[in-house]
């Protein structure tokens, strides 16, 4: 019984077959709305900063029809975000924009129409039988369209009510109280607990003038005065405050909440004379979502980094996935799709990844790559795969697919003679951060890597959807790029850097070498020279961002490196922990000194000290450690290869859609417990062991 | 030196060389975003009608751009419709939202980002040297375009001063009484002098209760309570004033002004027991555009028609070149190439044509036909060229070149195998309305007229901005379709209505002849066949529309028939005006009787009384008898044919971009003084006669 609620739950989270009632609108178009919001969050200086790729936007006017058959007589309620009109059954329009609708028995056609161009056209319709949901249609006038909804946090529809309207979601806001403050002169400088975002509140104003407030990551950067990266200005007279960032003014108050959210741990609030502050609060704005993937071990480093991480995650995962909580606070492809594999292991909060990856599609047609980075379109396609594999929502394929042909047709418009990728005029070819130069022209071995697993994506959601044209055509691609290959890239010890005018570079770096190896394209010999001309030769040119790390270390787990992996963990984590880190950082090089390690892009306190792709042991620990991973889609199989490496003992929660699977290890013995979810196998050894849901079982080493 | 004058004031309205200050944003933007604002005005019983077409919309964030070297330093004050971040030589950002920029000598670049959800980024700079005009860069991020601005009124620029914000434009509004009202129980009635267009206010509110409003272009539609076209409902509190139809909300006041605005000549105002109203005023809202053409004559009768297609299209020109201001109040291409036509000979608004055509086009991608509507699609095409004949603005051409060939293209792309049009899933092929059923399928001889007017556009546009591979491919294509018209639709009498499946129909219908004699297809021996065998042949399917009846009666006048077009404009247009008309209609049929004569489209007061198209003695008593036309772009050269008929006299002015010129003629003589453009001939009988312009010229009959 417990399992058929779960699996009730599944089903209503994923709208996989109930149709259950909430704000509807054009597909995606919420999604596309909010990550334009996002990203027009974007300050520097308290200047604009936008995001320098072009936008699409929602259609501003849908018409909304449905027909149903009613046995009885119905009244129904309508509730609309925008102008609107109602058409009931080909008659004329209904007066003006009616809220109760009275509708008589037998056959009929609705259909609602609705402008709006400040948010998303919605609708909510509430009648004994007719509601608002996925069943109905929506046009814009070009393309008819199953209506979408916007699934909510944790199987919880956000818009399922009619007060709930989807342009009026925020993230919720509470108090935050510096743990300590301190006064010298005119300045009130104070440091919380740990680092935030939300919105400075100075509280107990008194006098007039002007009041400048400096945010601050880093105690240097709250006290270095006109050089903080973000930073807020606000003018007190008798009668009013003015922000002066925004240039929005409201009544004179004792206490006054600034009207943009700042990401701080420090904060320096500079008084100029005549005007006074008492104290200051952050008004911090998280995601209220649960934590349902844990870890824990016998190393308590090893449990602050997961801790760390973890909260480090649920800053960046807001109303879409951004990159980092200073800055840029954009979407971007290749951080987003790091911060999905993470979330799948702990907040496993999937609206928000189906969120993501609309918002950085957007709309047809496409006009350049995703973020203008040819990496970055490549990941867009893949990090569907994986929330297909993670959740097993074939419907998010399904209303996905159409941008993901559209796309992936841009791209074959630009291939080269050979059907490989290269950067184009306008593209920016981005691979990692180097410290070195590296080649960016001809055909990078790693572009033409993380291109084919693209090609294997969309003929995985080809297949998904039923489209056996494309799954034809893209498994004859992706055949006939794979087979090029080692043929053209790989030099007989490692796949070389890049091939200009068909010459073999003799540069090799780090990037198609790891994910040859992560991708499956390398066989055994090739993955053993990989391992020992590339990854162990410290004459390559080491990975420094977290961002490559990510698929350094997973590669090294894929080849068994478990043991140096967690060293490696300890070091570069433990050790911006050991710098005081409350959050993971954008980069991180021991040899640097504070305060010039806080420089980045020309700033001397550009780098982002709340960088998502900083959390990445949340996703090493789960997959390689605790080992869970899916191995059909949604977890109706999965295994478990646990490694306990140097520790004692771990324990932890791996989330899947319908419940979690929880696992505990020690030298002795290894205890599973899964629910909401099918069959697993775990691997001991040579040993494996069939894991049944909802039950218990124990394994003795 | 009053000729000087009005050169300066030629270039300044058109932007041919001096740059002016004005509010500058992306190119078309603001015509875009005009035109759905406009669109979106359409109600039917209070509830909102969209246009069932997909729109496109302005870009949300755009970022502006200029370098610029300054001989000394200087002070620039910044004024933006949007939210912004301003930049100065690479440096981080300038505090905020800077209103003032202090910039030192020497070579800069200013950079201004913008965002604007709601109406296009717009930026006003104004320092000593520094100032926004025309010589900014704007990007969407994706395509850099030159800044557009959007230019005034007859040489005033609308948005030539920083209070004079692009987003706040609306036509001014001033109070017009009733010419009688009438009271009989609750209701009041009461009807003005004319028809008009504007917001109803309701004086002297007392009590409490609902107030229902009926409008009407005629009086039974006013009395038809429940069931006239345009209708509000408004709810009387003590506290409060709500309007049921937009749902909006005012505090009590003792006069009322309804928030949406209606046309009407008639108004009844029902109130129901417990609120009474003193008496109604209409707040008209009109353009204030100088009438720059005239048109005068020995005949009252036409005096009167003339004055009345002015009054019809003055209300038409609006913020854009609507079709009818009851219903739809859209842009239509096929109703606006015609309402730009007698634009040119009253008006001369060259503004509203821009922004109409900008509109109607939308953004790239093409996804459907301009209104949906295949001939459309073509009008569109032959209204820049019109536009560029008319007033000589090679600038324009050049900004809208691009969506010209985008246009094309996606037309090209949908021609049949014998390079030919055809009605496609999702296309309308209107032609005209028509009594009896006419066949749309196949390839229409009329479809292949517009389409190859359309071709001959775009060779003609090409030379213009000197892309001359585009001017060598459509002037193959335009050869190449020419020579298949005869061969393919002539039946040695006439051009037959269609072709399917490579069999020429045996219907002839007039549309096709129609444009082979306006657009010069025919040749002399067709023409003379065309006359007698369509156009004075009554067993052919006759033209009931003003829409059509327009090209048909221009024909008429270019095969010489001036006398009988002259009859017709006293029978047709004479006839409405004895039915008291007080603008003309959209359709008229003598035949029809009074109320039934007012539905259309299947409501009892569908037809709109107020329609552009009905306009078109404007253009064919200036074009026709007054006789002139441009013969080189913007009146460079021009020509006068006049054309008494059985007139005594007559005279007249015929607006240029740079004056006008006017004609007098009687049986005795012709005089004619022509300001500000370049020289003109005289045309009488045999006689040429040259004009040179700014001097009057007389010649004796």
């Amino acid at each position: 019984m417990n399992r058929l609620l779960t699996t009730l739950l599944l089903l209503l989270t994923f709208g996989l077959g109930i149709q259950a009632q909430t704000w509807i609108w054009y597909p995606g178009d919420m999604d596309i709305w909010t990550g334009n919001r996002i990203n027009d969050l974007r300050t520097e200086n308290g200047a604009y900063w936008p995001a320098f790729w072009r936008n699409d936007y929602h259609y501003q006017t849908v018409e909304f029809s449905k027909n149903f058959t009613l046995e009885a007589p119905e009244t129904v309620q309508i509730a609309v975000e925008g102008r609107y009109g109602v058409k009931l059954d080909g008659q004329g329009f209904l007066f003006g924009q009616p809220v109760v609708v009275n509708i008589p028995k037998g056959r009929h056609t609705i259909r609602i129409n609705v402008h709006n161009m400040t948010s998303p056209p919605a609708i909510w319709v509430s009648g004994l039988t007719v509601k608002s949901d996925t069943t109905w249609m929506v046009s814009n006038f070009a393309d008819q369209q199953r209506a979408d909804t916007w699934w909510g946090v944790d199987g919880k529809p956000m818009f399922a009510s009619v007060d709930k309207r989807p342009s009026c979601y925020h993230l919720p806001v509470s108090a935050t109280h510096p743990i300590k403050t301190e006064r010298s002169g005119n300045d009130l400088f104070a440091e919380f607990e740990r680092e935030g975002i939300g919105y400075l509140q100075l509280n107990g104003l008194k006098g007039n003038g002007q009041i400048n407030i400096y945010y601050g990551e880093s105690p240097a950067e709250a006290r270095d005065k006109g050089r903080s990266y973000l930073c807020d200005k606000v003018m007190v007279t008798a009668d009013s405050i003015t922000d002066l960032a925004t240039l929005s003014t409201k009544p004179r108050l004792n206490n006054y909440q600034l009207p943009s959210s700042r990401a701080m741990r420090y904060v320096t609030v500079e008084c100029e004379d005549g005007v006074s502050v008492d104290d200051i609060i952050l008004q911090s704005e998280m995601k209220e979502v649960a934590q349902r993937g844990s870890f824990e071990c016998s190393d308590t480093l090893l449990n602050h980094i997961w801790q760390t991480s973890a909260y480090t995650l649920h800053l960046t995962d807001r109303e879409v996935m951004i990159e980092g909580i200073k800055r840029d606070r954009w979407m971007w492809s290749g951080d987003a799709i790091q911060s999905y594999l993470m979330n799948y292991y702990s907040l496993f909060d999937a609206p928000v990844v189906q969120r993501t990856i609309w918002a950085l599609r957007g709309k047809d047609p496409v006009r350049q790559h995703i973020n203008t980075i040819l990496d970055y379109t490549f990941y867009w396609f893949n990090s569907v795969y994986d929330y297909y594999l993670y959740t097993g929502d074939s419907g998010f394929v399904r209303r996905i697919y159409p941008r993901m042909q559209s796309l992936m047709q841009w791209v074959e418009g630009r291939l080269n003679g050979r059907g490989m990728v290269e950067g184009k005029q306008g593209d920016w070819v981005f691979v990692d951060w180097s410290p070195d130069e590296m080649s960016k022209s001809g055909e990078l071995a790693f572009e033409q890597m993380v291109y084919l697993r693209s090609l294997e994506a969309m003929r995985l959601c080809a297949d998904i959807v039923g489209n056996q044209a494309d799954a034809k055509k893209y498994t004859e691609r992706e055949q006939a790029l794979k087979a090029q290959l080692t043929p053209t890239f790989w030099n007989g010890k490692a796949y070389v850097h890049n091939v200009e005018q068909g010459r073999q570079s003799d540069v090799i770096t780090r990037y198609a070498n790891i994910f040859a190896v992560l991708y499956g394209y390398a066989d055994d010999s090739q993955r053993a020279s990989i391992l020992s001309e590339v990854l162990l030769n410290d004459a390559i040119m080491p990975i420094t961002t977290p961002y490559m790390r990510f698929y350094e270390l997973e590669a090294l787990c894929a080849l068994g490196r478990h043991d140096q992996v967690m060293q490696e963990m300890r070091a570069y984590w433990g050790g911006m922990l050991r710098e005081g880190a409350t959050t993971f950082w954008e980069t991180y090089d021991p040899k640097e000194k504070y305060p010039q390690r806080l420089a980045m892009y020309g700033h001397p306190y550009g780098k982002s000290l709340c960088h998502a792709w900083g959390a990445s042991p949340i996703y090493l620990l789960g997959k390689y450690y605790l080992g869970v991973r899916p191995t059909k889609p949604g977890y109706a199989e999965w295994e478990c290869k646990p490694c306990l490496g140097d520790l004692k003992w771990m324990r932890g929660d791996v989330p899947t859609p319908g419940g979690n699977i929880h696992i505990e290890m020690n030298r002795k013995q290894v205890i599973i417990e899964a629910t909401g979810c099918g069959t697993g196998t775990l691997f001991i050894g040579d040993r494996r062991v069939v894991v049944e849901p909802d039950k218990r079982t124990t394994v003795k080493l």
